[in-house]
């Protein structure tokens, strides 16, 4: 669809607006990112890529992300939702349900496969590194609201460090899925949950 | 150097085994694929690169490494020294040290900002991903003595799986490295050591 004639391509206007909502933009734009993710890491991400794969013209990516690390940032951050806040009437409780999402996500989800292009770009690129510390904050919200909500309650040791608490939970849980590539089952997922209680008692 | 007379190099020889012993040749590559890998990720390294920068054949380079995975493999290995296997008379003091020296290589080593480029290649090619698991292989070595010794000199809890050990002193630390990027302070050590400990019993 993109053959050129005379220079100029039909099939597809150089932008495309006038025949795609916002929206369908957007996700257009946002679909092929995560596929290049997912193939290549981050360093596969180009404006220019995700022009080719999504048909948004490149000034149209570059109106709703003036910048690469913006668009990358975005689909990330749409990749990594925040955990869920349930109230279990526990911290073991609230504990177990985030170990237990986590570990499912570390399972089957595209982020977890991605997020190490991530982590290697942060050592070397201050933008990517900033990126996912934001992306970091919102991940780890979950664990400061469960300690707060353990706090409310009275429970007992409720003076715990939400960053060790995350710490100890998320650490192992990485680890076995990018460092040792062992099991995340469910015993494992309890073992997490006990070790970051009692050490953070 | 490498200026080119009538197609011939001169300055340098096409192999330049007459001229440098073996153990420099290797001494010489390897030193040049660690600055790369440092640079720019494993994504930086090529065998061409390595051989500019060395001033070894790449003849002589695919001689003593058939394969561009083999030359990384061995640059790696060699940032990855195993760990101390000090016997403290405890699993308490001997997994402390083990946490202790962890902690400083992260804070400090040239290593800490060269893994997550290869957990980042592991994920998209094997043979990355098998290089990978020989490195951890050696790095977990020394948690699997500890638990022997600790086994040997009848310790209660002796029955400890050193895997999940492995995990929860590894685990929290990589995440605050790589991750959350907090300090990996003697406080934060003697916290997944204590973790690791109780949940492990």
């Amino acid at each position: 669809m993109d053959s050129k004639i005379g220079g100029t391509a039909v099939g597809r206007l150089p932008d495309d607006r006038a025949r795609r909502s916002k929206a369908a933009l957007v996700a257009a734009t946002l679909a092929a990112t995560h596929e290049l993710l997912s193939e290549s890491g981050l360093g596969g991400v180009s404006v220019d890529e995700v022009s080719r794969r999504s048909g948004v013209a490149k000034t149209t990516i570059y109106r709703y992300w003036p910048t690469r690390a913006a668009l990358v940032l975005d689909a990330c951050a749409q990749m990594t939702p925040g955990l869920p806040t349930s109230d279990t009437g526990s911290l073991a409780g609230d504990l177990t349900v985030l170990a237990t999402v986590v570990a499912q996500r570390l399972r089957t989800g595209r982020w977890s496969s991605i997020l190490p292009s991530i982590i290697d770009a942060a050592e070397r690129d201050p933008q990517i590194a900033e990126l996912h510390s934001r992306l970091h904050l919102v991940m780890t919200a979950a664990f400061r609201d469960a300690v707060e909500r353990s706090r409310q309650r009275g429970e007992s040791g409720a003076d715990r460090d939400p960053a060790k608490i995350a710490a100890a939970i998320m650490g192992p849980l990485f680890y076995r899925r990018w460092f040792s590539r062992e099991a995340l089952d469910d015993a494992f997922v309890r073992f997490v949950v006990s070790s970051a209680l009692n050490a953070a008692a």
